[in-house]
């Protein structure tokens, strides 16, 4: 499946010259994502509407080439790279937020808009987009539906399936769609949007959103709450969610993170601390503060040690600080970094965390964990030096135990990274072969060429 | 498509005798819903498990005969009916819930659990499951999931699918499968659980549900406000969402509606009313008194003319009352009913209701309206003598009309009912045809032969 020079200028023709590349240059900007491989393209494209990615799609069924939709580049397993070859189709065009609609509270964007760009759109108007991933300073909304984006504070909101309403989006074949509904509720049909969001870019591009948006909350209180094993700290997070309250977020870091980031930034962490509680609570008043004194309460009741109750906006991004630093910090251990992404039911992150102390033990690896503890959504990430084979070796073994262990839990081996390339090796320990094949079958009939997106979630697909 | 002997046979030795019927008394038993139409099965079982599901449709495969799924037949759209012949496999063995797990506020559930007793088990124990059709009391999960079921709460907690995990689904083929998680998050291979929730009992048998839980709210407040015109009423709906409150529930019914429940029950109603609001909020505190007090201000600044709030439970199911009793009232007005199910952007509701007043002028015929305010979703209802002709057809046109305007409106002609047999003449006004084509291709992955649940969505399919 090769680009042919024919096909090469059939492409330029429809996008126009300025928005086609294939200098060596230009290709490298684009071979890259947030997994640190990188597979070179044979050609980038910049269309502008649905029309030129259909007729990219149709051409690529004619010609046989590959297709590759890409945001920002910065998803983690692989979801936007060219690992067969073939052309990127970068959706940065498609950059406009085209109606907010207050009276209902949704909102028409394209897929190139930057999430935090519609976060402050709406949050002008008093309107809330709740997903926000770690990413959403630079991730694009069509690469959050694409992976189908979580962070901190889905928790209390959900995640960014929760929030997608309708599409358009361009079919592997080339045929534009319409999918969903512009209301509160819609059951006409398959539901072929939500099948659409979270296929990692393998079923169509997606050209146009509509998404639903919530009243912005009017009151938000930040806190960190120290304590000395990960264990009461998870225990805390339970007790909090017994007693009916949901907080909009509950991340957490265990000892590993707290050291590597205050190492890194000296904020003063508590670096004897077993685990670092981030809770954060909203609402439309006082009850506001009076939640976060029950939570005061309920944490202190399991042993917490310590706590900072952020006063002013700036102090909440004070404490914000060490939990958003922590990828960052992490390279000072090492040149590489394997990042999972794994869910656990909320009760058993305590026997997680015993597991990941056990395999710290074995390995003699550097590991730490951190992530968002009322989901059981855990970020495992092993630093490494990838060219020392030994180091390697055992990282990945560790990996496949992590895995093992949260299957056994009845866990997920994605929360909200998708399954992309680094995952496909181990989806077949969570979905089994009758649903494998299912899921195979389904893509066959989106795509039957197989010129979209290839080689991803599958991973004999396309290789 | 017919049941052979040999088929019979082999069915009953499926399930057993005493789980398999054809007496002609028996099938009648199964040969209606709520759209009051009737078809005869040929066969009726009541499997217990999985398994038994399996076996059956394996052998609807082999026997090429029909298969229905159906929980207490209470659908709307027709959607459990025998439409051409075969077997129904009621799931009203499945009636066990099998696990609530409290720290991690999921269930485990079969399917033919009636809706409010799973409301009430998890009540009992602090949990709270929101979705709420008005047929709880008698509706199966089953049901629910398959027609993707709303209610009054989805204003502020969202719709069926918003609360399912995992299922294990017995597909069309006989195959069991597994799909989701049975954590907060997971993004694993395509969402094949939201893509079979509201399917309609077309893709697979739902055997077991993984259900998300929240914790209960500790107060509750109801209230009704009344209102002169369906605009105002309308304009305080956008007003209190505006200003960041999302009460739980905000119902309305029409003048129509008001004067038939009155005339049925004399409950002392504003018949002169051009509108009723039914408000209940919900949190952990005194907020939620605070809040029914902006909420009643909001009211009075959009020329509210009346309140009633609730001090006790009795006095909020008196409230209740007057809405829950629409649908029972509307039978006084003549034998046969006309049910729509629309959709329409919260802000065209007074829009709705002009061209309500209008069809209704035009026809002459009984005409109400009510529904979830919130969601902009409008139950509308014709009431006639279908056996008159000339009724008939005048609301035949209506209910076309009512629909082309819901879709100008942007609007989607099922808010929660689903499409079944009795709106899929409408469909293609909805879902264009390369959207159905592709919808019909993924049912033929799941069910090559077109034996499970034919003649339901795809007007022209099985018929």
């Amino acid at each position: 499946m090769t680009l042919t020079e024919t096909a090469f200028k059939k492409l330029r023709d429809i996008v126009g010259t300025s928005n086609c590349t294939r200098a060596k240059e230009d290709l490298a900007c684009y071979a890259y994502d947030a997994t640190a491989r990188t597979y070179m393209p044979d050609t980038v494209l910049f269309p502008k509407n649905s029309d030129e990615v259909s007729a990219i799609l149709r051409l690529a069924n004619q010609y046989n080439f590959f297709v590759i939709p890409r945001g920002s580049g910065s998803g983690m397993t692989g979801g936007s790279l060219a690992v067969n070859g073939g052309v990127i189709v970068v959706m940065s065009r498609f950059n406009r937020i085209l109606k907010i609609d207050t009276d209902n509270l949704i909102a028409h964007v394209e897929p190139g808009v930057i999430t935090s760009h519609l976060h402050k759109t709406v949050e002008k108007q008093g309107l809330f987009y709740p997903p926000d991933p770690a990413s959403s300073e630079f991730s694009t909304l069509g690469g959050n539906l694409a992976e189908c984006a979580g962070g901190p504070r889905a928790v209390k909101y959900g995640v960014t399936r929760d929030y997608v309403l309708g599409l358009e989006v361009v079919l592997p074949t080339g045929e534009i769609i319409n999918t969903g509904v512009q209301t509160a509720k819609g059951v006409v049909g398959y539901d072929l949007t939500r099948f659409i969001v979270g296929s990692e870019g393998t079923l169509g591009i997606i050209t146009r959103m509509v998404l639903r948006l919530l009243p912005l909350p009017k009151a938000i209180k930040t806190m960190t709450v120290v304590f000395d094993m990960m264990e009461t700290a998870a225990e805390a997070v339970s007790s909090i969610i017994r007693h009916s309250i949901i907080p909009r977020t509950i991340e957490y870091m265990d000892n590993a993170s707290i050291k590597c980031v205050e190492n890194h930034l000296k904020l003063g962490l508590p670096v004897r601390a077993g685990a670092l509680l981030l809770i954060e609570a909203d609402g439309n008043g006082d009850e506001v503060e009076k939640t976060m004194e029950e939570i005061k309460e309920l944490c202190m009741e399991q042993g917490a040690t310590g706590f900072e109750m952020a006063q002013t906006k700036k102090e909440a991004a004070n404490l914000w600080k060490a939990r958003k630093a922590i990828s960052s910090a992490l390279f000072k251990y090492g040149p590489d970094k394997i990042n999972e992404d794994i869910v656990v039911p909320r009760s058993k992150v305590p026997d997680m965390a015993r597991k990941i102390n056990a395999l710290r033990a074995e390995t003699g690896l550097t590991m730490v964990s951190f992530g968002h503890a009322g989901d059981g959504n855990i970020h495992f990430n092993i630093i490494l030096d990838k060219k020392n084979k030994e180091e390697l070796k055992k990282a990945d073994t560790a990996v496949e135990a992590l895995f093992d262990y949260t299957l056994e839990l009845g866990g997920t081996i994605s929360g909200e990274h998708g399954i992309g390339i680094t995952k496909a090796p181990y989806l077949a320990r969570e979905i089994g072969p009758v649903e494998l094949a299912l899921m195979k079958k389904l893509k066959m009939v989106f795509d039957p060429k197989g010129i979209l997106n290839p080689g991803k979630i599958f991973s004999t697909n396309g290789n």
